[in-house]
């Protein structure tokens, strides 16, 4: 497993002529860097006296980032399988016409599971960004770069992901309904980023 | 070291309730991934027949951005052993006079530190950045998802050292020439990575 391999490997491994893991893994392990962060900071408020008033609200947060960053560990692996997926049904046989439908249809079944990865990566991030925001606004002052790098991680691995839903968008019919959802979902969420990240880098720039 | 932990141990280390790895190191890893897959679209068009005129001038990057790599995976444990340096100065006795003029002298010198470190991975992540643009620009064009998530991890990286740039540099003496030196050079480095940020993701968005 890619999560399981040291950072330094992982690095190595990305940078190789070997297409997988690519920018959908990293996009995702950046997520979880954002993450991790935002754990930190509510660790690192909760239980002080002065952030008394906000440690039962932000330690309910805590569960939800843990869970976030499960779901985004897992889909470093599952991106890399959703792109092997992929290059393995190009990779069929066309010789026969039986064998180009089968190919044809591998691929787009390939092709959806690599758009559901990286679209369940901006759901995540962006459900990350909400709780980052409440992080940045009432966590620990002397951690506020820390909310900030987070929600910057977050934001830069909810774009990154987009990238692969877009790159792969245009592989499936014009007239499947989840191309179309997954479109506009795609829209919707990356309209969001756009305002939670102002926010929390204005919460930021206030209490730097 | 860190560099040398699983991604998924490195995750776990920095949501915990100690304060390091934070956003510091989180940033350089951010970056040094950037750069990776930066690395891996030149190692998946260098030697195709469909770039040759593009491969020499590709080759040339790669040494450039294997440093960049180097540096910044460097840069992940040099970030948290200067946070711990600051830490550390932090908790110097200071009940006689002298204790607590050495006490402030360690303060600065370890600042200065932590100040220096995440100056260093925006330096880095510029030069990457500029990079990225050639390889966004010349770079196969399968791979154009990965360019672009390479320069929204480099910017990201960049912005989040330079939080802790920020964070570090009111801690050291007005009238000290290295924090004017310091502010200077990192508002022209976040100037610098709007402009090529822009141009990375106008190139992307224009060949995805």
């Amino acid at each position: 497993m890619l999560i399981e391999m040291t950072a330094k490997d992982f690095l190595a491994q990305t940078a190789s002529s070997s297409p997988a893991p690519g920018g959908g893994s990293a996009s995702a392990l950046a997520g979880a860097l954002g993450v991790a962060l935002a754990e930190m900071v509510i660790n690192l408020t909760v239980g002080k006296k002065k952030y008394a008033d906000v440690s039962e609200e932000l330690s309910t947060l805590l569960p939800r980032l843990n869970q976030a960053r499960r779901d985004l560990e897992t889909a470093v692996d599952r991106d890399t399988e959703a792109f092997n997926g992929v290059m393995a049904a190009y990779g069929m046989p066309k010789d026969t016409e039986e064998q180009k439908q089968a190919r044809t249809a591998a691929i787009q079944a390939a092709t959806r599971q690599a758009t559901e990865v990286p679209l369940g990566v901006m759901g995540t991030c962006l459900h990350a960004l909400e709780l980052t925001q409440t992080v940045a606004a009432k966590g620990n002052r002397n951690s506020i770069s820390d909310a900030g790098v987070a929600g910057l991680l977050l934001a830069a691995a909810l774009e990154g992901a987009a990238l692969n839903v877009k790159i792969n968008l245009p592989s499936l019919p014009e007239d499947d309904p989840f191309r179309k959802e997954t479109q506009s979902a795609m829209e919707r969420m990356l309209g969001e980023k756009v305002r939670l990240e102002q926010i929390i880098q204005d919460t930021v720039a206030k209490n730097l």
